[in-house]
């Protein structure tokens, strides 16, 4: 049997650190896996090179920190490989290069165009446990490219799938996904299992637990992700296919304090007019999520619609140009709301879910601005101060809380 | 006109040493050069890495040792680039494997097979200026190597060879090659220059200013070398073919504090006898200088001969071992020796200059226990506990002292 392992930055935080992951894979070779493993950067590292780069150049360019950011990955890879023979366990470092990761020219957010896992297979073959660099990989012209934050997770995804393996292990510290952040729950609990398109809505709503990229491959490859703690041995989440049949409404909730409400007021009824707002915003990379527009009177609209809070400096000058243009009368910029998301492909074909959702924040006097959903997310904006309130009370209200009992064991 | 200039360790140590170093090569640039940058790890990065492999293993892998020190010229090549960027200079940052260094499979002291420098000369026709990660190239079947301690001089050397460069500039915390090492020997006054082979014997007698295969591949392709300080505008020295009938008979001498003198003492007077004690040595690979055999009596010989004192654990068993097959008396080992030497192509043909050695050290008082010659140099070994006041002895009878005039400028 196959496994990748990925262990993340928090896992190789010091030389201890690195020694007990080694520890970690040594223990699943010694039970007779075939084991790949892909390693991050230690600890802080990057965000210690990212400093270096702030001091040489204002703008540096794409290209060099991708040089530069990438060491991380090949020290961490040659330590564990040292590591590894040092207790018995014939491994060799991979670089993403040697691992044959081809990307995209896209510096600092490349995406993976292929996976030629030959000499991977040859280390296997003979013997070796391969130790992946994680987050990197070539371009065609074999200059080295970065896969942007988290993209170690789309390192082990891609070579699980390209090698075929049986599983791929996302260690963090984290022990697997909740129903909610424990955080702010004190209640949540771990879930066992969760499907693709769940883990991909609770990762684009702000759960920071795996990469969206690397779910995404996931899913389209239909690779199984555990993910897991690399400081305990509890079993962690499973992430795959399931039948959502036999789930839930809602499997989790989570919540997003970091985006900001913009309001148009007084904007005239023309054909048009969200056309240029909108794609003015996607021009300038603002990314555009929930959208209200509501007739007020004599002909005029308002329209909000939310935005990330750290993109509201990119796009006040754009919204404010284009109101001009339109002849809008003003622009609100509201940064004191955050959004709360009840998530669960239980709620496929089940009817009065959102209900229960609205009626939770009723009863918790949580006051909702606006409104958005897919076919497996309910996303409500809120006043920030209501966050954690309105986190609990949905939370609550589709039971997800453990048990008394789980909470004994 | 183009040049390649070196950047060592000492001139990286930090933001604002490598913006320091930028600004030299900006002012390079801005006076017409084409300018090809080379640089080392940053400060004491290399050692801080060393000391995380020392932690994962006893004995790290030759291979992954490369994979992780050759990180740090990375990084350093990467910011480099950047800050030249910034400055508004076009920079590209090469990685060995870019800058086309393929090297044999020694890996920690691989040597230079061949330089393809296509990649930068795309990089200079269009007006980039290139920053080459030193002290590293690939092995044939693509893993990283790297050339030991010092390296980065040689990829200077082999890079200004294959592009055909006309001059290579190295860059350090010393004002170029001295006298005798001023720290020591406060009179001691920069030279001008010196040629290859004066160098290369210096290199070797424990001068640290270049490395001494860097040496010997500008000699062999005759690639004229400034070694000049990073800190001052002195023009330091050039290393070049040079007439040695114009120049005096010692040019520089030299101290190495760091050996060792081990004499067997009663051994048969037999043949073959020095064979396998010389033998035995350089399979453990043990460096043998000097050697002195004397007949004493009984028709029984005394060997005394010197080696580098970090390899006395290494060869005080082998020695023992021989002692023993040949019937000899017995081992003493002293490691209170130094060596001076006097060096200088223009003592070639002109007799008496070992004399002056001699009469120099007798009218200090030191004396000598074992004397090795070349064709340049003439090396003593003396009591440590004299080695300065020897090395200060040689460089006065030789008139090597900056004079009054030069000392006041």
């Amino acid at each position: 049997m196959l496994i990748v392992q990925k262990y993340g930055g928090s896992s190789l935080g010091s030389a201890g650190h690195l020694l007990n992951v080694a520890r970690k894979v040594k223990a699943a070779v010694d039970q007779g896996y075939q084991v790949v493993v892909v390693v991050s950067a230690m600890g802080d590292s990057t965000d210690a090179l990212v400093g270096l780069a702030g001091q040489m150049s204002t703008v540096p360019s794409a290209r060099e920190l991708d040089q530069l950011l990438s060491t991380g990955e090949t020290q961490s890879s040659a330590l564990m490989a040292m590591a590894l023979e040092q207790m018995g366990v014939p491994a060799k470092s991979f670089s993403g290069r040697l691992a044959g990761i081809v990307t995209t020219y896209d510096y600092g957010k490349a995406r993976i165009e292929q996976v030629d896992p030959k000499e991977l297979r040859k280390a296997l073959a003979v013997g070796l446990t391969p130790v992946i660099a994680g987050f990197q990989g070539v371009t065609q012209s074999g200059d080295v490219s970065t896969l942007g934050r988290g993209g170690s997770d789309l390192t082990a995804i891609a070579v699980a799938n390209a090698l075929g393996a049986d599983r791929c292990e996302i260690y963090s510290d984290v022990a697997g996904v909740f129903t909610a952040d424990p955080r702010i729950v004190p209640s949540a609990s771990p879930l066992d299992i969760l499907s693709y398109d769940e883990m991909l809505e609770l990762a684009s709503q702000g759960a920071q637990v795996l990469q969206t990229q690397a779910v995404e491959f996931a899913k389209g490859q239909q690779v199984p992700i555990y993910a897991r703690s690399t400081f305990s041995d509890e079993p962690g989440t499973v992430i795959a296919e399931s039948d959502s049949m036999e789930k839930p409404a809602v499997t989790a909730v989570a919540l997003n304090r970091h985006i900001a409400k913009l309001g148009l007021i007084g904007v005239p009824d023309a054909p048009g007019v969200a056309a240029l707002l909108f794609g003015e915003l996607a021009e300038q990379g603002v990314n555009v999520e929930l959208i209200i527009q509501a007739v007020s009177h004599n002909q005029l609209n308002d329209i909000a619609f939310t935005i990330e809070e750290q993109d509201v400096n990119k796009a006040e000058p754009v919204v404010t140009e284009c109101l001009k243009k339109m002849g809008g009368q003003s622009l609100v910029i509201d940064t004191e709301v955050a959004k709360v998301s009840a998530i669960g492909s239980g709620m496929l074909g089940r009817p009065g879910v959102a209900a229960r959702v609205f009626q939770a924040l009723a009863s918790g006097g949580v006051n909702i601005q606006m409104i958005g959903t897919s076919e497996i997310k309910i996303s409500c904006i809120i006043a920030r101060a209501d966050a954690e309130k309105a986190l609990a009370a949905i939370h609550d209200a589709f039971g997800l809380g453990a048990s008394e009992e789980m909470l004994e064991e």
